[in-house]
């Protein structure tokens, strides 16, 4: 597979503000990023996980922090490289493969830019298939492959190796840093192994951003109903994906809060038929339920998509506006996320619900 | 110089909080931890820096957090020896003596217990001669010798390695991974040379101590104007060393303030000759200033110290009542302490103050 053309770099980063599924990040900056690699004929290799040797050493890398932080500053190859090669001499052996922890918004991008720049081979794969706010929501972390040690770096060289107890600890103590560095770092995280890769990531992600983004600069281009043609698209059986539109109206109401670094909030959308057909949606950083006339039609991990509708561009949360015409697109969590182990970690509960997890194409 | 009795012990401790001028922390966790390495056989070893090769390796460890949390949890011997362990490890070499960062206060006594336990030397010197509340505001760090690489450790052995570009950078990154932690961590930090401690510490200051603490412990068995005797017998002209009796009241208003970590306040104090004549004390943690009928009679660096009127013992800003009866005494900082370079990290002025340094004997 090859991202080879500014065409599918912007397929890539429509992709992964799709399954950010309203956070994560803009992609705008990795794309850049990833623009400037390839028009200086540097290409993202993209392997797929079978082809890693079981012993292969592969690591995650990211920028975190506030996201109008990291857009202000942008992200620099030169730094993420100096990162790798401090992570390498820490951890006293050389890196095979970089992999995004989170596909779903900016950091799906990253590692592409990093290991074009690099000469690394990048996974098709994540650990979440979608974005989550915290580092212990990832299928490596359910299955014992651990966020620490992980390094974070920043442009004055200040630089942190931690290493927790849990990754919930990681989490906090990864967070309070980068708030104390001013709101943005370069990171390396979960260290694995290729047979750990094979094993517990999510796969083919970059190909579903890849497809996705596709499907919908084509959808954009149709003048006959695109979004039903796009959700068509959309719908794999074969991998037991499932994709559904589950709403079309205009924001009558959103709400955003600030609460402990965290973005929380709620979108009201009536729909264009009548003012009686309400959707509720509930943001904590992303869309995470999402509620037609009080009965759920989407929950935490299926991912939940708004679309602008006129351009079919994914919103991220912080852009919504009052009056704003969307589309709602329901899209199934890749299999592994919905297993019971993982739902402990990134299920309804985790955030709060008292509901259990109700699959997309379940709902009625 | 030995600390081999329970008496030394309560001197050393008395000492360390006559010295931390408010702040610093209380003492009496590590009096504990240091009486019970001693009720078991285990000595400290204090040694002059004079008695060090140029070559060796010397660090400080501390304990480090909210002082209310770090007295709920009491401090660990054994964690303090994993930590330099771990410490060892990522340096790449043996450590030869300890030293305190910050003699005023808690952490005067951890490196005497961890030395007593580990069998490693400690010297008779610090950072500062008093308490502050910054990883930049000691003398080392003035002259080079960085806080950074430095490590915290907690109980569940969670860890941080911390490399930072400036120590105020290190202090935010260090300040904010102890939050995260739960507010206390154990702490490894400032490794130095043998040849950096002999020229940039601040010497002889637990042989100050004792004698402090010894004084006090004299004075409170004297009947006849025992303040005054102590004021005599810590003036030590041959060390540049001034103490006057500032004043000598009652406690009729203090104010207490937390903000950003910080504990922030004044105390007002009326003398018992007449109403009419007044002191205020400011509080940054540490006293900083005092003003007698708004004339400035002492200011930081130099060490403002209350004490108990009828126990001579030295009162933490936080443990201030109203009605409190207390001698406030100035003891002139170490000579060091007063360069210029110095005085621009901790001088007046980096406490927020517009006026120059006064040292306390050119008071009129």
């Amino acid at each position: 597979m090859k991202i080879d053309t500014v065409e599918q770099i912007r397929d890539m980063a429509r992709g992964a503000a799709f399954l950010g599924s309203g956070g994560g990040g803009d992609p705008y900056i990795g794309q850049l990023m990833l623009q400037q690699e390839v028009l200086q004929g540097r290409l993202p290799d993209i392997i797929k996980a079978a082809q890693l040797d079981d012993e292969a050493r592969v690591i995650s890398v990211a920028g975190i922090g506030s996201p109008p932080v990291l857009l202000e500053h942008l992200l620099s190859g030169t730094l993420f490289a100096r990162l790798l090669e401090k992570m390498e001499a820490h951890l006293g052996y050389r890196i095979d493969a970089l992999i995004s922890a989170e596909i779903g918004g900016l950091n799906s991008m990253m590692p592409l830019a990093v290991g074009a720049r690099a000469q690394l081979p990048v996974l098709d794969a994540d650990g979440m298939g979608r974005a989550f706010p915290h580092l212990e929501m990832v299928t490596f972390s359910v299955y014992g492959c651990r966020a620490t040690p992980a390094m974070l770096l920043n442009e004055l060289g200040d630089c942190a190796v931690i290493d927790a107890h849990d990754d919930l600890t990681a989490e906090k103590m990864g967070r309070s840093i980068t708030a104390s560095l001013g709101a943005m770092a370069y990171m390396a995280l979960y260290p694995m192994t290729g047979k750990q890769v094979k094993h517990y990531a999510v796969h083919d992600t970059i190909s579903l951003c890849l497809t996705i983004g596709r499907g919908i600069r084509h959808a954009r281009a149709t003048l006959d109903d695109p979004i039903t043609g796009l959700v068509a698209e959309l719908e794999q059986p074969e991998t037991g994906r499932c994709c559904r539109l589950l709403f079309d109206g205009k924001i009558t109401d959103v709400t955003h809060e600030i609460k402990d670094g965290w973005h929380f909030g709620t979108v009201k959308l009536a729909s264009h038929h009548g003012s009686d057909d309400v959707m509720v949606i509930d943001i904590q950083n992303e869309y995470l339920a999402a509620r037609r006339n009080d009965k759920t039609v989407a929950i935490v991990p299926d991912l939940i998509c708004l679309l602008d509708a006129d351009t079919l561009e994914p919103q991220t949360a912080e852009k919504l506006k009052y009056g704003q015409r969307v589309k709602v697109v329901g899209f199934s969590a890749a299999p592994i996320m919905r297993r019971p182990e993982c739902l402990e970690v990134f299920g309804p509960q985790a955030f709060g619900y008292k509901e259990a997890f109700l699959p997309l194409e379940d709902v009625d």
